[in-house]
């Protein structure tokens, strides 16, 4: 049913027309920042800096019951058939990315891919060992210290995203590399700056037929011929099984990904498991998936003020709801996850920017917001100028950390480094709830800008597979309270399939110079001689 | 005067109800697509999907007239305060960011600036010569190889930018890296792995007091002291005339900026003359400069069918303050500029996220939009789908070349890597427009979504300045527009205050842990227990 039908949208809606007023004197007191805070695990959430009140959390809280939003995760964790929308055809599938961490209790939620994941674990296990002992080294006895990826989409941003936040627990000599975009100038950048003779090309691809993947991985076995290589000693793979790419006559190794697991969430499966566990040693990625694991189960509690993946999907829902804010920024103050924002901006958007109900109807109300962000303080020297004083509002979402993942910090003016960079993002956060008056016009801050703070005390692997978890928890959250289906991306077939026709017309016009397409694709022809491409 | 009380204004609004749908059967015609193209210098852009008419545009163009914008942009080359809000306290500067290119006429159009940055031209000159020829080299007699830029901001975006979108042009064995943020993990994870024996460190800072730069030369000094070398034989520094920065005692070298210059303007100043001088020689930046010279030329024509600057700001403000939508996606389908959007993110933001007019009163119309974005394919399996199918309507620019840079490619399916990618970036352009139908409703596309196409042949030292050029140039023209004051940054100051405030509650605790801040600052101090850092 739709988000819009249940009693307490319409409490929702009323609370929604005298918001709380962060910016009044006397609102945003020592005891409302204490007191609105959820400590969850790893991470700590502050969201005083929310306009919300008792009355609104209440009736959050009577949303998510009215909805049965924990019973439709728990669902959703045991293997219910969630990728659907009823009534039309679409994917049918199971939803379960929770269960490649969900290797740690004796009994796992859904057991069978539970079992299909710990085998892929199994094998990764060997493989990471063989490297590490030797016994797996290229024709020539070295060792390999260098992993190439080729994906895109959920094949890479994820995997990238958490490789650096992690690389301070890298081992040592070992480097990676990540090649997704078409743009041929993509790969050879990659390409020119490694030995090829000591790397491994891992490619990862759930069908085994992602168009730019194929490209890129053939542009790279060419290299390995020209250098004399056998690509077949060095290339592995991440796909379904019996997909073409499930070939040991061309793979050294193949991992398994299965059907149950979107490729935007799935880089607690091979697809992060393989490059994640080269770079960082076995027991380190699993330390990554224990942490995913724990915040999965702290994401089932019911009371909302005890769930921080829920009580931020609901937050989200208000403030984009009934708040009506178009966009959110998530803002790391943490250099090493400068391209977190990337990943979650994938995740997010393209499982909630969806318009049609799980019953085929199309929506009345607003889903999924637009994702954005970089690293402060970075930020503060860039776009924080339109979040204070610009003429709309952007709802923030800050992560921090209490200590910095290396040894190096510097003590200036009797601060160090890190003291500077949390002050920073605490200061930013009260100045935009706050605001500030000035006589002069340019200098007033208008504040009641809504946004919270994420906190944890270091970015560890454990600690990074906890802030994922809970970020894909927030997002499966959101699509159960759009009633939508976040698990499918229908909206990227429309796209390729014109590609497809212009480029048919570039194929023809290249064999035959005197070739129209005009008759077959005028819209596709004009554009195509508009930007002198024909 | 404020936008709204133009005439052109009231067309404008009354238009805005009843645009072009361009999902319309008969809407997007091969007539349209071929006649809404405006070529300027290096680039075409492909307007057609845009939701005008030739109404609209005649529209555009009167009120071009009626402000004029052209001549507001002449007055500003020519020397203008025009950084500056009447009646207010402001910075009170000129704004000639253009003098830094405007080198290649006999009569520049402010010619003290222009002399200005001619000279420190022969400096750098002078400096690049003298590393290339070994007479500036280490106590070794060793080349210097590598350079690190600590900046942050406008020191730290365009320069990072533009050196990652021309590294296919970079000279043999020169390298060069950024450090920007506070936390202190940035500067060690760029340390690391480079050999400061033969690294030059160039400080960057108008003020030559940034919190985050003074932070990050600090501890790059020490590292240079731990391993016994002399850092005034490596730091070099870009700064303002007589900032503590311009010190030779401390600095092998200095290059001055200018007060007329902003920081998110800078990049053809010395703030990216030095590294992207030493990544591509001096003959290719000023490729560069040639390119946004032209450009900046380019910039001028009143008719803004022949003016791409203008026109894409005009269609800018079309599309926020006639349709009403809050976001703008950058996507540019070429993989090299995978940080340019975020260094116009910056740009645009900083500069027209603002709510104040130029005469100091609050603005009762829409200024700057949200920017973002990611290179193309890459968003296509990220958050395109949200742009096909969510709920709200972004606006998107697109950005492409025809050739590749590097030699690599590869045909596959009888196309090459770069044909597919030209097919993608058209493709999308067309299914954001047209839509399509479906009997299956999560298969429908509404389509009507306006975006537009940047199109060049190649990107190029000389085609970076000129887009460059193209967007600093609709940037300020979008200030004109707005009648707001593009060039200050205000809204980042109460941040930096607040910061200090919660530092200095750190600072005490640190040496008396009995210390309670609650009564000097009870929020501050709240959201520091809060957030358990004390």
């Amino acid at each position: 049913m739709n988000l819009d039908t249940f009693p307490a949208y319409a409490t929702l809606t009323s609370l929604g027309t005298s918001p709380e007023d962060l910016s009044a004197p006397g609102t945003l007191t020592p005891e409302r920042i204490a007191s609105y805070v959820c400590r969850t695990g790893e991470f700590d959430l502050l969201y005083g800096t929310e306009r919300i009140n008792d009355q609104v959390l209440e009736g959050l809280q009577a949303l998510a019951n009215e909805m049965n939003l924990t019973e439709q995760l728990n669902a959703m964790k045991l293997g219910a058939v969630m990728n659907t929308i009823a009534g039309c055809e679409s994917e049918n599938r199971r939803v379960l990315h929770t269960s490649c961490r969900d290797v740690f209790h004796t009994s796992p939620e859904a057991p069978d891919a539970t079992q299909e994941n710990k085998d892929e674990l199994a094998k990764l296990q060997v493989f990471l060992e063989e490297l590490q002992n030797g016994k797996l080294v290229n024709h020539a006895g070295k060792p390999f210290t260098t992993m190439v990826q080729i994906g895109i989409g959920g094949s890479d941003l994820g995997p990238r995203a958490i490789a650096n936040a992690l690389a301070a627990y890298g081992l040592e000599q070992r480097r990676i590399h990540f090649i997704s975009n078409i743009d041929p100038d993509d790969a050879a950048t990659v390409l020119q700056d490694i030995d090829l003779a000591t790397t491994l090309i891992n490619v990862v691809s759930k069908s085994g037929t992602t168009l730019e993947t194929l490209s890129n991985e053939e542009l790279t076995r060419q290299e390995y011929l020209k250098q004399g290589l056998d690509p077949s000693k060095h290339f592995i793979s991440v796909t379904g099984k019996g997909s073409p790419k499930d070939n040991p006559e061309s793979y050294l190794r193949s991992f398994y990904m299965f059907d149950y697991i979107g490729g935007r969430f799935s880089a607690t499966s091979m697809v992060g498991g393989v490059v994640l566990g080269f770079l960082l040693g076995f027991a380190q990625f699993m330390d990554f998936l224990h942490g995913a694991a724990e915040m999965d189960r702290n994401g089932e509690q019911k009371n909302i003020r005890e769930n921080i993946p829920l009580l931020m999907a609901l937050l989200g829902v208000w403030n984009r709801n009934f708040l009506h804010l178009e966009s959110t920024a998530i803002l790391p103050y943490s250099q090493a996850l400068l391209r977190f924002t990337a990943h979650l901006q994938q995740c997010d958007m393209e499982s909630n920017g969806k318009s049609i109900s799980r019953q085929g109807k199309p929506l009345t109300y607003q889903t999924g917001p637009v994702i954005w962000g970089e690293p402060g303080t970075n930020g503060q020297h860039a776009f924080y100028q339109h979040l204070h004083q610009g003429t709309s509002t952007t709802h923030v979402e800050f992560i921090g950390f209490r200590k910095n993942q290396r040894k190096q910090d510097i003590t200036t003016q009797d601060t160090s480094s890190q003291d500077k960079l949390c002050a920073n993002l605490l200061a930013q956060s009260l100045a935009l709830a706050t605001g500030q008056t000035s006589d002069n016009p340019n200098r007033t801050f208008p504040g009641n800008k809504p946004n919270l703070i994420l906190m944890a005390d270091k970015l560890t692997p454990y600690t990074m597979g906890a802030l994922l978890s809970l970020y894909e928890t927030k997002i499966v959250y959101q699509g159960f309270i759009w009633n939508i289906n976040s698990f499918d991306q229908e909206g990227v077939q429309l796209g390729k399939k014109l590609a497809t026709d212009i480029l048919d017309h570039l194929k023809k016009v290249k064999s035959d110079p005197d070739f129209s397409g005009q008759k077959d694709d005028p819209q596709g022809w004009a554009i195509l001689k508009s930007a002198r491409l024909v």
